[in-house]
């Protein structure tokens, strides 16, 4: 397994071919990579522009003097094989090729696609691309495409998408989502670096923790499933694979040339290797939030705390569909919360406090209980209610415990939060409890998190020593 | 068919009993109703209170000389009933009881239950709860729970919730979700009031176009499904129905002493009658905005028109699961759009402009096409490239057409809307989107809506003249 260069991810030195002053990505990435600080390493190629960003614009690759570690190509496609010949003549190990019009779109561009892939197959330089946007790395602040860096928190979280598209405004949407990637990727047509690549590269990368895997269709099914299965026993890997149905097939095969393959094979695949199957993107990124910040589940029996009825009713549904249960609460447990409760609160599993404003002595007493495995805290309340009790003075922490300290105290299970309620609310939870017990979007989906991060523990268990 | 009196939705004159200076809801709901202006129509009992908010505090409702439309209760459990039969010697007509403790937990609760259901039974009052919040009617600025009404925007969507603490969220929820209610009720254990009553209130309320229902278990499964079906077929009801496993069901007995019932009697139940059912509290929501705003779909035909081709395909996928299917574009579709297309672009359906800028001409001709029954529109664009934009004064209707002249111009069929992305983006969308082709939460839950609306039509058609 060839390893991906690290010029890919923290180039010294970057042409961008295709710069323009004409607007579009031949003029945001050149100012943005002037914006990240590589404005004196940065060299822009263009037969048509003389000086672009106070840079000298040069006429072709092979007449920049400097040694270059990362090409970014952004010329429409018919130029494309003439650049990457530059490119190779220069001696470049990394080249982004973000230009369209190939595979996806029929005979011609397929025939073009296969050039490219010949002469790839050749040489030594490795190429992510065509069709794609290239990568974004908030750690070392590196991105071959407009996005808003200052507001993206560099995380553990690995992301490999398959659509430019939708690798950018997935980035653009995970500061909202308080998910924090290490690096996001791109691969479109993958005439050579592909999502085996890259799950190789995740599993070597000490940054990443958890890879996320975006896929209309396997580039080589067989090799996918080999790496996916060793990948997978290093790091968990969360994966949504579209393109599912016939209709799905259809229009993923125009829109990254993907051969989706059957989805039954595919989930047959997927679940052999140990990757866990997400069914939409919030539930993807919901998983990944969970898998990045909270321990594997050693057993089937969860917990719910819940100061909704309803909600934990709806955790209970999701918890019998996926095969894990609510066991009654041990002895010590209910002993322990009798003493504080009041007459009317059932102690039992799903546990609600209601108005007693024992959610966090709940919280942590089910926590501890040694029949349990991981816990599903609900806090909810009416929002007119919070309001008035903190302008009054009160702290959050009395009316719902102190999340950060539970978790210190009983740091060995998992927990997932999911509240609804005003955007005041909202806030509060995910600021409280966003960093240490997870905050994900429905009961549902709290669920699933906890059911994968049993599942994931089973499948690490058998791993080969 | 009693109806439900008036006097529930907007009271001229209301009695708290156990109004309290000691804090919680005996303290808020005095407070709030004096803030939406019953102040001089506002009276208070409470044995133990002489004066609050600037009134006098009775001891018992009999000692009242003023009429009184509606009594909310608030006591202990034990002493319920006392002052219901006071309620009933003042000759109330509405009683909204909050007060909890009943069938909910235990033998004794469910004894003391019983006594009240007796003496409802036999009078002329008609009672809300008990373990509920009453309602909130945003068109008459009354509620009988603390809530923030000046967030909430009055609309068309009826709410049946069978949960106090869920409705009280839900309306804190609502206005970050531009969901926009006519009244929502809590019903709690219904001694007396229940979703039978609230769907035939829901069917003849002139500000009630959508119903939605959130239950646990029907109180009588035959008379609930009488009026589903004749409540369906005058306005569409979309319903989501927890307990719906054993774990669940347990968890139900506990929160609202609810028998959930089998699960495979209540989704035919359910189908036969033309609700449609939701799964999550999310899509629940996300359904009901779209048929409070969509006209219905008049076949199984969709079209979807979208700047990411990853999301075209996950709404492609939803469809086929669904039975609605993509047709190619008309000949006509085609030819229009082949014109201003560059060579590139793709024209079929799923319908992916990229950056050629014909989002909005590329709508507007599937949404035209005589074979094209609804649409699904997916808004996306990088983040920086966009703000760049704006700032440079381009309007966002050159990026992206104007939704509300389209809408105008056709106006027969359904468009959802689902994007992802930066903060500012999808305020963006909301905003001009949102008026008109409702924004819903993904590629899948737009992709429902559309399958729900051609759903209920064709429900509807069958419909006894």
């Amino acid at each position: 397994m060839k390893r991906l260069p690290s010029q890919f991810f923290n180039p010294r030195s970057i042409v961008v071919v295709g710069a323009t002053k004409k607007g579009g990505f031949g003029s945001g990435i050149p100012r943005m990579l002037k914006m990240l600080g590589y404005g004196d390493r940065l060299y822009l190629v263009n037969p048509r522009e003389k000086e672009m960003e106070g840079l000298a614009v040069y006429r072709r690759v092979t007449d920049i003097a400097e040694p270059i570690d990362l090409a970014i190509i952004i010329v429409p496609r018919n130029q494309v094989k003439a650049v990457l010949e530059d490119c190779l003549s220069k001696g470049i190990k990394a080249v982004i090729l973000e230009s369209a019009g190939f595979g996806e779109t029929g005979l011609e561009g397929a025939r073009l696609e296969d050039e490219l892939r010949e002469l790839v197959k050749n040489s030594d330089v490795r190429v992510i691309g065509p069709n794609c946007v290239g990568l974004i790395n908030p750690h070392g602040k590196f991105a071959s495409t407009e996005v808003a860096m200052e507001k993206m928190t560099p995380g553990n979280i690995g992301v490999i998408a398959q659509s430019g598209v939708f690798g950018n405004i997935v980035a653009d949407w995970s500061p909202s989502q308080d998910m924090h990637v290490s690096s996001l990727v791109t691969i479109g047509n993958r005439i050579d670096v592909d999502e085996v690549d890259l799950l190789h590269h995740f599993a070597d990368d000490d940054k990443t923790d958890v890879i996320v895997l975006y896929l209309e269709g396997a580039k080589d099914g067989k090799k996918f499933q080999e790496a996916a299965r060793e990948v997978s026993f290093r790091k968990p890997v969360i994966a949504y694979k579209s393109g599912r149905t016939e209709v799905g097939k259809k229009a993923a095969a125009s829109h990254t040339g993907s051969m989706s393959g059957s989805d039954g094979i595919y989930d047959g695949v997927l679940r052999q290797s140990g990757i866990i199957r997400a069914n939409g993107v919030q539930e993807l990124f919901d998983l990944a939030r969970v898998f990045a910040s909270q321990p594997l589940m050693t057993g089937c029996e969860i917990g719910v705390v819940t100061l909704s009825g309803s909600l934990g009713v709806m955790a209970a549904d999701a918890a019998f569909h996926l095969g894990l249960s609510l066991p009654d609460l041990s002895a010590d447990t209910v002993g322990a919360l009798r003493e504080p409760a009041p007459p009317w609160m059932n102690i039992k599993n799903p546990l609600d406090p209601g108005p007693s404003g024992l959610f966090g002595i709940g919280l942590e007493a089910v926590l501890q209980d040694p029949g349990i495995r991981g816990v599903i805290a609900i806090p909810v309340m009416p929002a007119s209610i919070v309001e008035s009790l903190i302008e009054q003075g009160v702290e959050p922490e009395v009316l719902l415990g102190d999340p950060g300290k539970i978790r210190r105290t009983l740091p060995g299970k998992p927990v997932v939060t999911c509240t609804i309620g005003s955007d005041f609310w909202i806030s509060l939870i995910r600021k409280m409890f966003g960093p240490y017990m997870t905050v994900v979007s429905s009961p549902e989906t709290a669920t699933k998190a906890l059911w994968a991060l049993h599942r994931y523990h089973r499948f690490r268990q058998e791993a080969p020593l």
